[in-house]
């Protein structure tokens, strides 16, 4: 049982390609028919993955352009799986002959390499590159699109780079207006103005940089999620993980709910407007893997891009023997701002998956065409 | 789709039974056949999740007897369902009336009765209840007993509890042998105490703590782990959350890496005695979602139990107006306690199953019987 | 991947136990909460599986009395996973020993013998025995009580056994009222008592007969079915198949398709009453994999016991030689009356499976408890 | 959970693509690393789907290439999804705009009209065309090259077409070596002649042929399946039915067992050069779900093609009223030839998947690249 490349189980996405093959794809299986679609749709959201400013991303800045290759009929879904790729251009493979035998520290070459016993496709990372969340982001658009149909919407944006941290809360309205303005991804441009300076400084280092990502989805039904195992957040968690770089998450007061009490990290209930709302949100907006109507926020923790231009001590697979590495080729000196969409995506793609499971989402759209 | 009871997809474990219902149980489907299994092994590791201590757990002390129902035969499993249960003896339903209309503030009451519109069983938070870890320590005991007989062995202990800290990383000794010493599972004694004190102090004010579960699995063997979703911490972490009362999960260097370098958070390789190592850890045993021959290492944030005896804020559900609450019922001060056989639990069947998956542990344990 | 004592998506049935273990189990996970249901609903259609006319059973006659464990509060489903089990009391094992090493002809006991490498439980033929349909029969009865809400009924009924076969097709009102009424199943009563002649002849002989089971299902809605791979005749065929014994599944007309041509075997379709209907059923209600309204037909073919009284070849495993082999204990000379109810059940739980999936049926019975 | 474009747990095989959309394609998730594959190995099954003879297929012979788009990097599998594709170039959609509100009588339009509410690709029949079988012989050549390197050989062959049906049985040698020397795909060349003419004939009538597909997999290990549910035949049984036109499936004796008695029916047991044999194969080499050693025999019927040039009844669903349809288009007036290679494909894909699952074919196939 290798066959882990789908995720859900009523909005199923699997993924396929690799970074230096073909190209990238995504495969939808579960949407429901009679949604609005075009390549236009899932366009913009790609765009939105790569920071177009040199400084701060790898040297390959591909334009990458969706295709929809089925699924889709007179700009409708039609219930059918949805099959879209983005062909791979700008793949320079040369640069990564050297990692074959000299696993870069940090990544996943050296137990990639014994779990596939070398055929696994290593240029630039195959399967395990970042390049991979073009796949989850040209999913995550379908998914938006969905959920926006049912009031559901999904914010995520770059809460810190390095040390540089934002202390305030930013408004939804921030989060929604400024986060896209500025090439790291945070509402606040100040923040994001030393943010982008830290990632400069790392890179003129030979350096990288890692963050923290916060996601907030709104709208979401009270008793979206599938207890016991299939708990919201428990899904929510397990998405995230598939973003390359991830080593956290958490939900709500996360960390911090360790040294409170429970009168203070108990929400307490209260009506308005003959809605039940919670007055705090300690809970993240999950309750015993259950939705409970209030925004729905995770924190993720992003580490460093491992690919440093630093010599790193490693070994020589071959000879079994130690070695040191110098890594070439185009490295993005901080992830986090692509990591941005790509979280967004996979809570989107959770939240949309469940919304199905719970029969909230119906599996045709219209009463009729 | 709301069927969310079993988790794993070779070794899948299903859990079923109410907190006040007849028993709390758990289904085993794909344990390879041969492995010697008796009664006998479960109960040692149920035993583990009660501290018999009354100061700081509920009054409800059940002894968990575990009774062994199928997929055994003449002291070895047969490659059928194992089914086992623990039946309910202790339940007082009555204490809980109250909160069929009044949910309390931090559990999952409210949205569990929008969900199921009132048809699901509160008595006790029912399926919501910490008594399901019944079922994941059951599981989990039979996991470990697998994992033993390939050297993959899975600790876990109290880290924190409230604001009691423990500062110096325990050893794999001290882990093994001072965990279960003390009632609240702190491998440091001195800390223990300081521990246990906290949870009477908070009990004493009616009120509760949270805390820090770390979990470590050693010799996991190279390459385990199924990208690109199902990745060995994106399942780890989704099966952690099934604990109740879960609020982050993260592994190795965690929410640190957002502050630090690559040249600080990458692990460089090394070799000894022609076996390839990390010198450091910052990855806690996982890249790319692959085991990569280290200690993994796991660390959960729990909240302070819900049930707190002060009077909390809430609403009436039936007239859908503010109310207060004040919970009467016996319940944990602390439930950091219970949730370390249970972590450890899930941190275990979440190898097991991937170690099948990987074909590491073979359908049959033995050549002939 | 052993695991795979699981059936459907939805509505997910996994069985447990042993012929001659403590018990034979079903737990149901995804059943809608707010389905009245109590232990004598599932007990009405237990007594349905065996006939209890010693002339054409095997000696064993249990009252299988069934609990319910767990998912059922105050008389309705919670949407929590309902354990149900029967505990065995009449096995008599020590019949068994010889065929331990002796595997019967037609029997699982050789292929099981090597797939397990002997740790399978071969008392009774352990999960292979024909007892495992009351595992089948428990689960189904809870699906044909949700699908009585939505107006589905399933009806099956013996139509052969051994040459003896029904001439005409019985009408709806005939299988629904005397099918029941002799210890074969047939709902005419003249075929009834040739078939019982015919079994009790096959037995005095040493010998066993098999026959022809046929299944309706009625009112299914149209579009119930999810091609390309779930469609709702594979999903149907697969369920069967769990009946042992089973050696043929057609649906409609069938084999005879092969010999007809487009003309004959297309069904026009027609309305009646403002409702589509076809004009005739060679399709058996399902097109491309989908329900089209008509009556869902299904017939099957079950083999004769493979336990007979007449020696038989056969080989001695441990050391594999050809040997000979004289079944002794009680065994059904025709295991067509017990399979009955089991396909009636299998039918109605993959239509219930299916009935979830498409959103007809849905998660919570009732507005509100 | 509409999601149902995937088949297989450990070798998962999910399609898509429209009749009349941008192309059919296969996604391959589990196969094993270092499989030697090419395009080629596809391309030479692919060709075997459409007998190049004008008079008995459809007027559309396009001729399909595949293209590999992920999966295989220097001509070895890696163990990452495989994507394969092959473009639509000569599909005429004009002649379809008739059929959106004529449904075919014996065709899914009826019920996928209702199921989708209009919004399914009807072009050309769309996802349930026969075209569909491209993506099923695309993945089951994929199947049939891991088989290979265990020995094991799926073979198909035409049986019946219409009311001629083949006597006597072919040997192995005559299925390999004869059946794709004619267009009908029949081992016996008179027969062939005989079925051709039948063809040609139904077609000169405006009329269509249906006929039996024979499918024996042979050196298939003992112990391949995984019971209760996932038993190989249910599997099997399961997988064919996703080719479409098929109404019946039958094992070894198959509905020919109703009227044996069990002392004719049990294949008897011996040994030859130290192997374990059944001296008959009335099992069809399947026992309790578990193959026995012996070839695996399926019989399939298929219906005649729907389409046919024949006046028929239907309804007009805008109107929802009787009405007359005469079918334009090109299709085959004979289904059968195409369905050989799709039906040994989808016996293959379920075989390679119950060996994955029974760790019999392991997750890397070499010791090192």
């Amino acid at each position: 049982m290798a066959a882990a490349n789908s995720f859900g189980k009523a909005f199923i996405v699997t993924t396929f390609g690799e970074s230096h093959g073909r190209c990238v794809g995504t495969l939808i299986d579960g949407c429901p028919a009679g949604l609005p679609l075009f390549e236009g749709d899932i366009q913009v959201e790609l765009d939105k993955r790569v920071p177009r400013k040199p400084e701060i991303t790898s040297g390959r800045i591909e334009k990458d352009v969706v295709e929809i290759l089925s699924g889709v009929f007179e700009g409708h879904t039609t219930g059918a799986p949805i099959c879209m790729l983005v062909w791979n251009r700008e793949a320079v493979s040369s640069e990564y002959a050297v990692i074959k035998n000299l696993p870069r520290p940090g990544h996943a070459d050296y137990p990639a390499h014994v779990k596939y016993r070398g055929f696994n496709d290593y240029r630039g990372g195959g399967r395990f590159s970042g390049r991979i969340t073009v796949s989850l982001v040209m999913a995550g658009a379908v998914a938006k699109k969905l959920l926006q149909l049912f009031g559901v919407e999904v914010l995520a944006y770059t809460k810190a780079i390095g040390s540089v941290e934002m202390k305030e809360t930013p408004t939804l309205e921030q989060i929604r207006k400024e986060t896209y303005k500025n090439p790291v991804r945070c509402p606040d441009q100040a923040y994001a103005e030393l943010m982008e300076k830290a990632i400069i400084e790392a890179r003129r280092e030979g350096d990288s940089l890692g963050g923290i990502v916060e996601c907030i989805a709104l709208n979401v039904p009270v008793g979206v999620g599938e207890p016991v195992f299939d708990a919201l957040d428990a899904d929510i968690a397990k998405a995230i993980f598939a973003v390359p770089a991830v080593k956290g998450v958490e939900f709500g007061a996360g960390f911090k709910v360790a040294a409170m009490k429970g009168s203070e990290s108990n929400d307490p209930y209260a009506t308005r407007d003959g809605k039940v709302i919670t007055l705090t949100n300690n809970a993240g907006g999950v309750l015993g893997g259950l939705s409970n109507g209030m925004p729905i926020v995770v924190r993720v923790a992003i580490k460093p891009t491992p690919s440093i231009a630093k010599k790193q001590k490693t070994i020589n697979l071959s000879e079994l023997k130690d070695a040191t590495l110098q890594v070439e080729g185009r490295h993005d000196p901080c992830i986090v701002p692509k990591a941005v969409p790509a979280i967004e995506s996979m809570v989107a793609i959770t939240i949309t998956d469940h919304m199905i499971r719970a029969g909230i989402i119906p599996k045709v759209l219209a009463r009729e065409r």
